[in-house]
Order: C-alpha cells, then structure tokens, then sequence
C-alpha cells in the first residue's frame, strides 16, 4: 500500500532537573511516532553535559528501560521521530543530531526540507567541512555553527544563520543551557508550545503530543519566530517574522497531523469532517451507506455522511496486530495482502450503493483492490470519494510523494481513474474546497503546490535530490 | 488497563501438498490474534511426518521467514494462538500440542476449558502417566490416545474421550493423514469450516480467518459434531450432536469475536450495532453527542446513536503504536497511562452533553479515567452506558474474568458505580437485552453464566483450578 | 570441522535454602559446557515446587541474569548441557526434562544413551502413554514413575526402573524432596559427587566442575550406585553395583573429558601426556619438533616429546573468538576456513621435520588441511601421530561418530591415509596403548568397541535408532 | 582480572570488482580481534559509492551474512576492529569514520593515539567545524580533508596532514580510487602489507591477518612511509621518513600482538619465548616445573623450561566457552571468578616446586589468586616470573594502562608485592632483556616510555586526555 511519506516530528522539553526526563520525552515522541517511523532519537542535557541515543525503529523498540536508564537526569531534552524525505533510510541520519564545537555541545531536532541545502553544504564543503551523514539536518547545524563563532548566544547564531537556510523547517536547538524553536518564515510544518503544572515548557510538533505529557498548550510557533528558553525565562526573536505569507502545509491537515491535534488553532478531526461535508456538496450521489478507509478516510466519512444525511457505516475491519508482515513471492498471487489488513464487513455493505471515502488515491492499486473487497462483500455500486485533490506536483518541504510516474493522477483523466479502480463514479475534493477545511482567517494562508504547482519558495533543480545519497551509503541492518 | 482476558484461536487447513502450507497458517493466525496473543504455534504434516514451531510472542514475531521456511511442505496443518486460562503463561504450555502414541503423531489445538480435568489427570496420573505442561490441552491428548489404542480410527478414538471430557471446547485435531474439528456439545466456542477457491478446507475459530485466506465460509461446526476431513472426503460424526441445549458464549459477540466474523449466523458488528440499540431503549438520555471508547465500544455507540438520533461523534484518538509501553513507578504518578494510549478530541465533546459507550466496566479504574478526560476535554455532561449486564461470576469455559474482589459491580450497586467513575448516570444492557443480540433462532440459546450465574454445566470445585501450577512451575523469559 | 560429537553434562547440588542456587548450577554447567554445546537447561526445587528454564544454546547465552533471576531461591537443583545423540537438536528435547506424576514433580537430567529406549518407549505406548520428545530421557522418566505408583521412595522407583533401562546414564534426578544420582552398571559415563565448605552436596558429570563451586571432591558413584541425598543424609543403593565388569569410556580420557578433571581416579590431563608417552614408543621418528593441534591434541604432544626427548613446539594459534562463522560458498573455494580458526608460527616448524599429534583423524580433511599448513609454513616433514586407535565402530553409549561411510579408517589403510593427508608417516595408538593410559587398577576396564567392535552390552538394531525423530519433528530456529 | 587494555586492528582490501569483498575484510578482521572487542566497522568502495557498517560488539556478531551482502561488491575496502583509548566506549566512535567533502569520500580507519588531537580540534573548531564523536580519528580527518583543497591527489593531502598530527598512528585511508598506507615517523604501532594470489593488496595492523586471507607478506609499512594503492600500482612516499629513531611499541611483543604475527621481521611467539629464556637467566630459581598463566604467559613460560632445562607442565586449564558471565555481587564473595575461568590441574604442580610466568601484574589481585590456585592444589613453592618490566607511566601511544593509583608496581617494591601475591619469590624481566627480545637490528627501536618514563614525542599534558568526553556523551545499550 504504497502512501504519502509522513516527515519527521520534534518534541523538546525545558524544565527542572529531572531524573527520568527521557521518559517524558518518550511519552512525547510515542504520541509523534505517526509522523515517522524509521527512525528516533533523545538527547538529554545535564549541566550541558549532553547523552543521546538513536536508533532505526519505533520509540518503543528502541527506547528501552535500559536505554531511558542511561540517558539520565538532566533539565532540557529534546527528541525525533523521523521518516527521512533527504538522506537515506540510516542510523547515521537518526535526529537528533548532536555535535560538539567550540562554545559547547548542540542537539538539533529537525522537521522540514531545506531547499538550499545542496548550495549550502558544497560552500561549506569548499571550506574543508567534513560530512557524516546525508541529511540536511547536518547543513543546518553547520550553518548555525558557522554563525556561534561570531554571535554572543546561541540564538542569535540562529538568527543569523536563518538568513540562509530556505525552505521548511520546524525545528528545536538544544544549547548546553538552553531550549530553541524555530520555524521558518513560510510556517511549511507545524510548531507549537504549552507548560505542564509543573513548570515544564514543551515544544512539539503537534499539540496531541503536549496532551500525552499532561502539558497544556500556549500557542504555535510563529511563522519565522525563534522562541528561547533559558534560565531568564522566555524570549521570542521575531526579526524573521511577517516577511511573507503563510504557506502551511495543507497535506497536515488533509493526511499527516492526528485528528486531536490542533494546527494554527484549526482542529484536524474537525477539519477532515469538513472536507467530508464539502465533498459531499461537490460530488453528491445516491447511495445507501458512507464507508470510510480505515484509518485515514474515516473522518471524512463521518462529515459526507452528516452532510449528504446517508448513513454512516463501519466498512471494513482492520487487523491491528499488522506490523512488518512478510509474504512469500509465490504466494502473493493467491494472497490479497489487503485483504489481510483490512476485510469488509459483508453485513454492511451488502446490496447496497456504497460512497467509499479516502483521502488520496496515489498509485490506485491499493483502491482498486478495496474497491474490489466491497463489490465482493456484496456492494451493488461503489462511489469512491477523495477527500483531497489529486496531487501532482513534487513537494520540496518535507513531503515524500511518489514519482510522477508512479502517480496514478498524473497519468489518466479522473474517468479513467475511475475505471481502473473499478469504481462506479469518482469525485476528488476541489481546490477551492481544500483550501476552506482549515481555514481560520486570512493570515493562515497554505501551500497547496502539489495540487497546484504554485511554490511559495524558490525551489531546487530536480538533480540535486539524491547528490549525497550517491556519494556516501551506510547501510543498517534490518532487524 | 484491566480487561477481560480473551482465550484462544484455531487454525486447520487440509489440502494437497504445498510447500508453503506454513504461511496460509500464518496469516489464518494473523486474523485471529485477538483471541491470543501470549503465545502461538503451528504444526505441519509432511505425510505423516509432523514438523511444529511456538514459542510466546505474537504471531509475527515468532514466525519469521526463517521459522516458516523450516516448517516445510505438508498437506495438513493446524494453528493457534493462545491466552491461558489454565496453565501459566509459559513456553511450555504452547499449542498446539505435538504427542506421538502407539499409531503415530497427534496435533492438538484447543480453545475452551475442561472443567474436570483435574479429575481426568488425576485417573492418567494413577495409572503411571507423566505430565509435562499444566494445560488442560495435554488432559485431552491422554483421553484420546487412551482411546486410540481400541479404536479403528482417530475419530473413532475422538468420540470416545468426549464421553469423558466435560466443559467448553473448540478444537482442531491434526492425525497422520486426517484433520478433525469438533466442539462440545454445549458450542460454547465458536467454530466454522470453508473451502478456498484451490479446494482447501479450512477450519476456524472465527470466518474472520476464513476471509483472510480466501476461504468460502460454509457453515460453523455444530455443537457436539466431530468433523473428519481425509482422504475419502469429509465424514461428520454427529453421536454427541443435540444433546442439548446450545449455550454459546454471548462475550464473543460482546466482546471477543472480531467484528467482521459471522458467529451462528449472526455478524459480530451487527450484533453490537443491535446492543446499541437496545441500550439506547433501556436507558435513553439527553444528550449531544454519543461517542465509544476505542475499539471495544465503536459498534455500540454507533447503533446508540442510530437509535436515539443523537449524532454519532468520533471522540477519542487511540496511539496505533502502542505495545508494550513501560513507565517508572515514580513517573506513573504524574503520567496518565490512560492519555498516552487516549487522548480526547476537545473539539467533539466540548460543552457538550455526551454519552459515553463501552463495552464493560471491569474494576472502574479505566472507565473513572476516561470520564475525566471528557470532562477536562470540556464535556458538560458524561453519561456512561454499558453495552453488557454488569458480569459477576466466574467464568469456566474459557474466559479469564478477573477475581470478584477486583470486580467493581460485585462490590457495589449501580448508582455507587456511577458516582465511583464519576459519571452523571450509568446504564448497562439488561439480561433480557443481552439476549436479544445474538439472537438467530430458538436453537442458538447462549451461556450468561457470568451475568446470572446459571451454569449450564456441572462446574468444578474452586479449589482445583491451579492444582497444576502449584507442582511444576516452567518460567519463559520476557523479551 | 567434523569431529566426534560430546554428549552431555549433568550437575546436581542438594543443600540449604539458597536465593541463588540456580547460579552455582550455571557455574557448575559453564564447566560442563565441553561436554555439550546444543542446548542447556536448570530446574530449581523450592520446598516441592518446581521451576526450570531450558533452551538452545550456550550457558552464557540462555541463563541470562533475569532468567537467573526468575528460577528463584530453592535448597535442591539440577542442570543440563546437551549435545544430543538420540533426539534431534531441538529446544524440545533440552533437558532436564520436568515431568509432574501422581506423586508431586521430578526433573531428571541424562548422559548416556539407553539401548532398548525403542522396545520401552514401544511398550508403553501400547498402555495409552504419549510422548512429546524424541529422547530417551522421557523413556527413562516413563519407567522410573510407572514403578512409583507400587514404590514408597523415589529412589525405590529408581532402583526398580533400573532392572529395565539398559545401556548407559549416568543421571541426576531431583524429587520434591530428594536429590539421586544413578549410574548404570558398567559404568559408560563419568559421574562424581563432592561437597562445598557451606555443607552443600554437588553431583556433576566430572571433578572439573566440582572446582569450579568451589566443592571438594569426594568420589565417583559407583557403577550400577544410587546416591540418594535426602532429609536423612546421603544413602547408597548398590543392589546393581558388582553385576558385571566397569566397562568405562575410553573417550572420556582421549577426547571429552577437561583435562583438568579427574575420573575413576586418574587425572585425564595424565591420561593424555601418557597416551602421548606411549605413542611415542610404539610409533617413534626423527624429528625436530612435536607440536599438538590445538586443543585436542597438545597433551599428548607433550607427552611423545617428554619420552621422545625431541622438543615441543608451539605449532599453531587457534583464533579465540571464533564461534558461529558463516562463508558463503562461493568464497570458500578461496578462503580455507581451517586457516582462519588455525594459523601455523611459520618460524617453529619452517626447515624442519615436525610430529603433528591429534587424538583422532575423522573424516581426514581438516587432517589434510592441518598438514598443508605445516608444508606450506615450511615443514620439511610431516609425521601425523594419533593418541588413539582408528575408530571404526558405532557407539550405542551415547557417543555420536560419524557413519561409517564417512570415517576414513573404515575405508582406507594406514599408509592410504597417510597420503590421503599427506603426511610422511602416520601412526596410531594401540588398542594395547589405549588400555594402559587410563589404567588404575583390574576393577576400573573400558569400553573400547568403538576400536576393536567387542560391545559389552546388548546393543539395538541399526534400523531404530532415528525411529522417534521420523514420527515426530519439533523445528528450532536458529539463532 | 584487569588487563592491559589491547588498542585497534585495521585492515584494508585493493583489488578487482569482488562481489563479497567485505567478506574477505570479514575474515581479516575476524584475526584481528585480539586488537580490539569492543567495536567494530567495514566500508567498501563500490566505484566511489560508500557503503559502511559498524556497530559495538565482536566481528562475528556485527557482521552477520545480511550485513555482509548488504555491503554489496567492491573493489576497495577498509575495516577495524577497536579498543578506544580515546573517545568512549560508543557507537559513534566505532570505525571506519566515513566523511564526505568537497572531493568525494573518504573512509579512515585508525590504530594508535594522536598526542596533540585537543589542540588541532580546537584549531578547527574556531573556525567553525563541527564534530560528531570525541575520538581522535575525527580530528585526523579534518586534517586531511582541510589539505585536500590544495592538494592534488589524497596522498598528497595526507603527507601534508602529517606535518600536523603527532603521536602513534598506524592508518589506512581509502579514497574513490586508492587505498593508502600510513604510518607515524616513530613506528609506535605495526603495519604491514602483501598480496594474494589473485592479485589483491592486503593492508593490515599484524601478519596473522594477511596469512587469514591467504595474503602473502611482502613487508612493513615503514615508519613515516605513504603507501598509496591505485590505478597506476604502488606508489611510495617517504617524505617523512627516517626524521628520528624507531621507537615500536615494545608491548606489541611482549603482550598484544598474535604469536603468529611477524613484525618488524621478528616473529612474536619467538619473541616470547626469547623472554622466558632471558627471564630463566636473571632470575633463575630451583623448581621442579614451569607453568604459564593461560594464554598470555605460556609462550614465555615454553622460553624459561628451555634454558633453565625445568619440565614445561601444562598448569592450568582455561575455560573456552568463557564470554561475558556475570555474578551476582553476595555470590562473589563465595564464588571465585578466576576460578571459574582457570582452574589448575592438581596433578601437575601437586607437591611440586612451581615457577609461575605471566606477561605482567597490573593490580596484583588477579595473580594472587592464581598463586593461591596453585598452593591450593598442592604446590609447595610458588616463585612468580614476569616476562616484562614493572609498566609504571602512562602511554600516551594507544595502550590503555590502568591509572597509577591502580598499578601495583608504582607503590610497592617488588619485595612487597611478591609478598602480597603470596609468592615465594618474584622476577620480573629486566628493561636490558625486554630490549633484546625484538632486536634485530640498531635501526628496530623500541619505546619502552611505559617502563623507563623516556617518552619519544612530546606528550600531552594530563587534563586534556578526556575533555571532549566531559562535553558530548553518547550511550550505547549493552547487548
């Protein structure tokens, strides 16, 4: 079932000293663990002495008692959860990323893109500058380190070294005594802050990841803000702030974000309703029962059911035990990999005109096979209804979308989609409607460029995508 | 969060040589995980030579490529997936069960409980047997075999122990060249058959894994029945068939079963959607919105809803990532188990009325916390309803019910329980209710022991139920 | 590699109440582990309730700390090492195996291997008894609880089942309340007992491991002895002593046994520098240095250079950290695996004429490959001498050679196999020598069929010896 | 038992396209281990693309056979085996370091220490370079990296580089297209080259490793030399060679190195056994056997029997299967560790005069023990012989020797400390002896700064040894 690449997640935490402070770091990134599952990491700051540990796999595999046990006391943390869209799947590219430099040790979490990072890392190469891994979050660590040399704090080399990192990043900065958020001046990936009643700040990727800890939310991260904890308390640098529009990704909403976060004061449950009841509008059709994907269309299922008054139905069962499952290759054709996921429930959805909700279609085969169980499992006709637009264009902020080739939209009309996935009809949600599902005001503008190519930023030539990756490979076990 | 604990699942496939019989297993397995998932285990039948792997786990992880590879080409095999009720959780006490007798090999996988196999041991034991695990699995290979040696055949050999095994059971009988199912006479466990599109007959706890393996469901197994399938075909010995009355266990349809199966004709979900339903008569409220505690009280909120016309609102979010988590002693204080694996969707319930669905209230501790996450997500109001009668006696077929001391409704009335959880009112399906939601016709009556108390067997005394552990005590390391 | 398989090590301690006694059980069997590398298991006696653990693999690897941990406190223990002669190598026929009967639970831990287990096992299987391993150990629980049900004690039923079990066990069985050490009567397998400072008893399969916790040894159980230590002390049971001729293993000296223990009173390291002695005087030659392939062969190689006066050298490093090695086949054409674990000091043997010693030449490849090193290092001769006579029979006593087709006495003269190796002359151990090197006095005779064919029991048809393992076929999976 | 702490082991590969080269560098390394246990790393060159491995843990567990394919083909490749001296015991400071720069890639793999790493990292720090680990190999990256803007080729980068990095450094360097040698003017740590017979290069720290691979030995790296492997053949540069003395680290024969290991054209084991003899006459004494401790004293023990003509007796059997056991800390006072490991053999020293050799005494309390040992077993006298001289100053080098405070020769006379071992007499080598038994010829120095305090180089001052340890702290989870 090939999907969109969900990115990475960050989370940080300045407070007291404490113990077990990696295990509220860990409570944080398990609650971020939908934004990537490749790999995690937690640097733990005592004194500014600073432990890390990174592994490939989920937070639990890899954060165990033992692990949590090493990494030890100390009163600022910060952690990620990541799915790399630069740089290979590899431990050597697992975030944090911790580096050692003449004022003292830096942990830096990352979430985003940088479009510039090809210019930036062959200027720093030029320099004599050695790289270790494929990742541009090392670009950017060099970047800010470039700028501490001639900086009084560690926030103002920050600062500066935002004058030449482009493109999207949410990110968090350990220094030895401080905590940092920054977020660039696009606000491409989400950011956010809030306290726990005891005086703990937490900064983390989504809000749902501030309820985990028990912290509650204050607000997001501005658009270009650089928000400082320190022992005077809380600074805010807004030199980057208001230099553009906000472009926030939209696909947060739409596919990644879990639905009891809230972005840019916009719930996404409520937004993904939204884009059901706006669907509902825009590509009505008589039916007997709403079905939704589990689990990403079920949201919208919920919203073209209250919209369109057809009954909402539970479709579809899905095994929650699926981990990494393994089928032989001679077997695959006699066995529906589907099918094992996810089985309809017959009772439902027999003899009846059934709306099918999801929020994409990428390379169809994964639709055409679930369309397939409910013509099966007795459906008389299936409706499928996207609750997105198709995407075409390839996103350069931290989204990992398939290939063009690849991509179903980019190859046939919508009747043609229909047809191949064997549905009866076929809607996608509009432009005009995306744009409505998480709108607040007029400040909190998104990006919409893989629906509509229009880039909020210069981007990069194609060719520079994979230069590091060609160069260097570590290969990691799978284990 | 303390929850009745499931029993068992079996799998049995006969067919014609293939040299990947393992991995139909597997994924039959796969599907029935939520019926077990200590330990599992697969036998395979390479003409007559049997090959079997288990070990405690779940299914994926104990079966690799490199386990199923091992276990080879074979024409039958059978499957399981366990949760003791009788013998400790160890390695040792894995099924299914492999012995080898006078006339060959015998697999043996098994899902109920006998209730007087401390009596049936104890008669092997005098006459010089020698037990090596603490389950009941390995009293019912004894009172076969016994039987074999003045039987003709293996089914023959079947009938004759069932004379003496008494209880719940739901078992797969693997012999050198036949598969058995058969079911006590009661049907307390489900079991069905079905037939792949390449001629396999497949034997299940649940259609759920006949669907995952592309099996045609053809009908359960009935109560009392012992089905051969061999090489003349398949025979059905019906001599302890309409002995009386059926008794199946209501908790797979409130409860154990997975939605998508068909259970005695009835479909699981359907089943909960009517509990729904019925609750909503029993004890209708004003309120705003009805949601269900993730998975177990979805189906139910929704016929709730459905019945009452109060809108239907998705009101948790549950972290699909969640394993074994572990949490220190001294962090448990300020972390919310509950919130990590839950967390509330604000928008849905604020200032709202809302009425809260589960499926049952074990010692209260779970639903307390739940109640209070809806109310600090800003419900106004929290009415909890209860898709089952309060259970208050124990259970002997099968299903671990925790001891009536940590049982919050055999301590206290209903008004005392509300109050304990904090909720405004609780309700809970009546007897009568209960009753209807399986309901298919008057043949298919079903064991409410657990509401009532009225057990439709002899049971045995308390005593017996640990007598095994108390001798002979294997421990399995955790990983 | 191909070598004489060692077969199994035994380690019993009886003694007061002890938190930890499952880790002087682990330093007893980690001195034992010579003696058997497949799999390993303990089980721990607390005042009559058994715990026990057993897997594939080294000590060190499957007694962890927490399984250490999980066996408990208990005052009586028995452990296993198993190299397995009868049985395949599978986690299932790991021992001691722990049986529960009518009388409480018994664990028993083998070395040997009964010649009539096929005619018991057959017998009472015809009685209805199932069997859920391979080996023979459950053969022997079998017939040692059937005499308990008409026995008062334990060591009763022991002593009873002795007049049925035949071939060779040297065994430690563990009741609730006892702990016996039983040997058969001629006496195949080593067995001694001895007693810690802190008044604990220890039985184990050699002195070695009397040393390694620290116990003083006392003495060998008798041939055909039950050592029983209970409440009342220690109680000898010699009604099978004295009913035949000691007819030990002669192996035990040339090949299995720790050069460091003592068994029937001779010290095996002696043993070995005599054999050496006497092929010194049986098969002198000019030479220049005697060096031993390491470790087999480096006693003795002391020993030819003391008589021969011609002085020893250290030929080989034998690479310590070698352990599971994988090649992939197309390599190994290239890479001589040999060389990796063994590398000749070019400077000790080059120009000269060298006395290569072993204890036994199998399969002769890895002789070949031995002796090209040399060559190749410079070597102007090389003398192959063997401290054992050509094995040329099989062992029904719980020795695994190879078959016959295999062994290259079997098939080939002296002089054919010297230049099969490529040695300038070879030459055996006498039968005679062999007798001599391990000689006390008249009482204490060996077996020495593996040499000369003369079986001093009974011993079975060749056809059963796998009878068990083509019924039934447990898989593990390696690790 | 402390030991000497061993340092690192390299290994490089120049040849044609071999589909498993990182099989070969497998084995190599494999006979390297000696060198180092507690990491380990192999990179290979696949037409400039880089692929890398490492991980904590021995040779045989880091390289599985997915590992090695995953390495995929090549024509160079690099691998190590490490002790940090500097830098902790983590992943991150495992070797090869992989870099990437302006000029492609770079992989390093690194025996020895860098006497001034803390001034050249802080040299590169102030202008802004980042590190990622706290071992010296980092800095000597940096250093060539920064001369390879200006330079031409790699070598020439890496001669320049050399005028910079002090101390002991043995290095193997792989670029896109070669495989460059270096190694220190003084020599401190081995080096050597040869050739297989298929044409390929060998780079490796001893001979043991060429001879694993089937290498033929040509000859050392000279001290100070470049050898660079490439397209166009060998190419030598010896800029810096011949700017001072040889000063070989002595320990190298006396205590790491493999017996089989020809270095500086001097054979180790011969070595050894030089050192025994020339210890037999300083120190001789009347006895009736000499026995050496396992491994490390055995050679030298062989050496002493030569020329003092008492009987070489094999004292003391050591346990092989002996990895990382564990004790429990209230079993330790009762259980003797040594004991477990080495247990002696009573008949050889039982009432016998007994000369004990062992390489070295560090603490003291492992060789109490053994002496206890032997007098335990029945030795009447017990004169302890030390084939090296009291180490008392630390090496700045690469060796890891235990601090002052620990060492037992830096605070009693040899008097005393024969006095605390409970020897009757104690000898150690004379530094006069330790001189000889590598000589061969005026150019083949020694340092011998560990013994006598004459360092060769500048050495650093004591508080920098550890200071990026204090800033930056990765954890590692035990296995």
């Amino acid at each position: 079932m090939p999907k969109i690449k969900e990115e990475c997640g960050v989370f940080g935490i300045y407070g007291s000293k404490n113990p077990r402070i990696a295990q509220t770091v860990y409570f944080g990134l398990f609650s971020l663990q939908h934004r990537g599952q490749e790999s995690c990491g937690i640097a733990v700051n005592n004194d500014g002495v600073f432990k890390s540990y990174k592994d490939l796999g989920l937070v639990n595999d890899v954060f165990t008692p033992n692990v949590i046990e090493k990494l030890g006391e100390g009163n600022i943390a910060v952690g990620h959860v990541r799915y790399g869209t630069t740089g290979g799947n590899e431990r050597s590219n697992a975030q944090p990323i911790v580096v050692n430099h003449i004022k003292g040790s830096m942990a830096l979490a990352h979430n985003g893109n940088i479009t510039n990072s090809y210019e930036l890392r062959s200027q720093f190469e030029a320099k004599g500058s050695i790289f270790q891994t494929t990742s541009d979050t090392e670009v950017i660590s060099y970047a800010i380190i470039e700028e501490r040399l001639n900086s009084d704090t560690i926030e103002e080399a920050v600062c500066k070294a935002m004058n030449k990192i482009k493109g999207a990043y949410s990110m968090i900065i350990m220094s030895p005594q401080k905590l940092i958020a920054a977020r660039d001046k696009n606000g491409f990936r989400p950011l956010c802050y809030g306290k726990t009643s005891k005086g703990e700040y937490i900064i983390a990727s989504e809000s749902c990841a501030l309820d985990s800890v028990g912290a509650e939310f204050i607000r997001d991260i501005e658009k270009g803000e650089i928000l400082v904890f320190g022992k005077e308390g809380i600074k805010s640098i807004k030199e980057h702030c208001n230099k553009g529009k906000q472009t926030s990704c939209v696909f947060e909403y739409v596919y990644f974000a879990r639905p009891d976060s809230i972005i840019e004061g916009k719930n996404v449950h409520e937004a993904r309703i939204k884009a059901g009841e706006i669907l509902a509008k825009e590509h009505p059709v008589k039916a007997d029962v709403v079905v939704g994907v589990p689990d990403s269309g079920l949201d919208a299922a919920l919203g073209y059911s209250k919209a369109s008054k057809i009954p909402y139905g539970i479709g579809f069962i899905k095994n929650k035990y699926i981990g990494r499952t393994f089928i032989y290759p001679e077997v695959k054709s006699r066995m529906d990999k589907v099918k094992i996921k996810l089985n309809p429930i017959a009772n439902v959805v027999r003899g009846k005109r059934v709306i099918l909700i999801d929020d994409s279609i990428v390379r169809g085969t994964t639709s055409e096979r679930i369309v397939k169980l409910l013509r099966d499992a007795g459906a008389t006709e299936v409706h499928m209804r996207v609750s997105a637009p198709p995407f075409i264009n390839p996103c350069y902020y931290g989204t990992d979308i398939d290939s063009k080739e690849n991509l179903i939209a980019c190859k046939y009309t919508i009747d043609e989609i229909a047809k191949k996935i064997g549905a009866d009809s076929l809607g996608y949600l509009s432009l005009e409607g995306v744009k409505k599902i998480g709108y607040v005001d007029e400040k909190s503008g998104f990006c919409t460029a893989c629906f509509d190519g229009i880039y909020p930023t210069e981007i990069p030539t194609k060719t520079d995508k994979n230069r590091f990756e060609r160069k260097i490979n570590h290969i990691d076990e799978e284990k």
